[in-house]
């Protein structure tokens, strides 16, 4: 079974989703047989590279609240990180652009680490003292992923490199109906939208899974040379088995 | 889309199947968005590693034939893979258990290089004077796909490593019905057994991409807070748009 999850590193509730997907993840019995892949969404995709603002600024002045109002929704943000065991740094963050980061997930989806660099992103997002929106700190994170440093380096460094992954990515999310992140979808059949319950999680990877074992293939083309699984190697229309004898 | 693949590394359909679905591919306007994973599948799960013998025999004894139409069988099937520029040794080739190379895929996959393994280890196999049922030649080839050399290595000096991973595909591969490979796969919606032509795979992308775009994903769970891509990160129920004010 296949779970996609779009999400952004800027996106609170991504974070705290990925966290309550993983607690209904691991109690579902068929964990083993469970790909997660994670999937580009930007929430900010219009603000330049470089252009970063503190959250609390940058939340007062979109919703023209009051620092403290600010403080407050960060609060209770930072209240359901911790619910999940999660740290949350609630002030001195900084927002701001994320198409290079996804960039550097898709390096990290090519090289088998994807997972533990969005995890390292989030951590160093939400709960570290780090700013994301450096690329020394992106490099040093892709390391600690287990990505190759140059190789990290080369793609931070082109503007270029998996930026046709990452679009493909926001332009199947907007082809899914997603408009917001994070956004489940689970073998292309049933979506989720938002930080759900993980019992919701739970729930839906049990369906899933149900669905798959009735659900039959259609089958596509006429006969075909094929080896089964006592070795014969059939062409079909020949006279014995054998490989086309 | 997702397009999985079963096969055997000793299985010549899935070698001449591969190249066949990659001509329909390569034909494919959507192909960028296409991602192929392989999975595993043997022919013969119950020979023991290192217990080879030449193909040529193998097929001899198993059909009853005499040397000369074994020799006219594999004839047949080299025919079939030059006429899609693949090379084929159609004698001096061995035959063996493929457990430890699916293995070595499933390490392949986990860091991104399963396509070049598996291309590698078909090329070792049918068109090379290459026996890839050798560890060091396994190891060899590893490192030439990208991996590293001693992970390689420790992974087939352990038989547990990605074992799992090997019959958990090969379970899956039951539970969809198939018995014979090469057997793919389209977004868990069609199936097709054999080394089709490579018109049928064309056909089948273009069908399972249409599908897509018109069904509709099922929504599972209520509302929950989510960030949209405007930047606004809303809990349901709560007073005004913001981070759960």
């Amino acid at each position: 079974m296949r779970v996609e999850i779009w999400s952004d590193i800027a996106c609170p509730w991504c974070y705290i989703g990925k966290a309550r997907f993983e607690k209904g993840l691991a109690g579902f019995a068929h964990r083993g047989e469970v790909e997660v892949v994670h999937r580009s969404f930007e929430l900010d995709p219009g603000r330049a590279k470089g252009d970063t603002e503190q959250v609390i600024d940058m939340l007062a002045q979109k919703y023209g609240r009051t620092p403290e109002e600010a403080r407050s929704m960060e609060a209770n943000v930072a209240a359901n990180a911790q619910a999940e065991g999660l740290g949350y740094r609630a002030e001195g963050r900084d927002h701001g652009n994320t198409f290079d980061m996804h960039r550097l997930l898709h390096l990290a989806k090519a090289r088998g680490r994807q997972d533990e660099l969005l995890s390292l992103l989030y951590r160093a997002n939400f709960a570290e003292e780090r700013s994301v929106f450096d690329d020394t700190v992106l490099a040093g994170l892709a390391v600690e992923a287990g990505l190759d440093a140059d190789e990290a380096r080369t793609v931070l460094a082109d503007p270029g490199a998996y930026a046709d992954d990452v679009r493909a990515d926001e332009r199947e999310a907007a082809e899914l109906g997603a408009t917001a992140v994070p956004f489940f979808v689970f073998d292309r059949r049933y979506g989720i939208s938002g930080g759900q319950p993980s019992e919701v999680f739970g729930q839906a990877l049990e369906q899933a899974w149900k669905d798959r074992q009735v659900t039959g293939l259609i089958p596509v083309g006429g006969d075909a040379a094929a080896c089964d699984a006592d070795g014969s190697c059939d062409v079909p229309g020949a006279d014995a088995p054998g490989r086309g004898a």
